[in-house]
């Protein structure tokens, strides 16, 4: 089973990351973007059996910092190319 | 207009960064899982007006680095939570 787990910084955290693209894209002319903000993607390959649960202790040890950060969960269609 | 745009490797690149998360997993007692890759997640905020080709130029002069990097677009509905 496949697993994309998203990882993003909460609102109102700041994202000198996601300013400094911002910043290099009206550089490049592209006009019209009026936020960018970035994370992380973490594609999982893990058994059908394991739980939900399991997939929260995973993002919440380990896979974001959940002072700073929140995460969402997909599962992925294993036939959907990834 | 919110576009979610993610950059993960090309298949057969190797993931250092996934490979380290993986083992970390497994060290913390997490079994089941076979493969991590890890990605980048981008949101931008757009204009309406903001055509897909200018979406794919973003992607290809600075998002992503075409060489050892995909990437895939994904329109957000405004009104879902981002």
């Amino acid at each position: 089973m496949k697993v994309r787990i998203l990882v993003r910084l909460k609102p109102g955290v700041l994202d000198p990351q996601g300013r400094a693209v911002h910043h290099s894209l009206e550089g490049l002319g592209f006009d019209g973007v009026s936020d960018v903000r970035i994370g992380r993607m973490i594609e999982l390959d893990v058994d059908e059996a394991t739980t939900d649960e399991a997939i929260d202790q995973m993002c919440r040890q380990l896979l974001a910092n959940m002072v700073i950060e929140d995460y969402s969960v997909e599962k992925l269609n294993t036939a959907e190319p990834a």
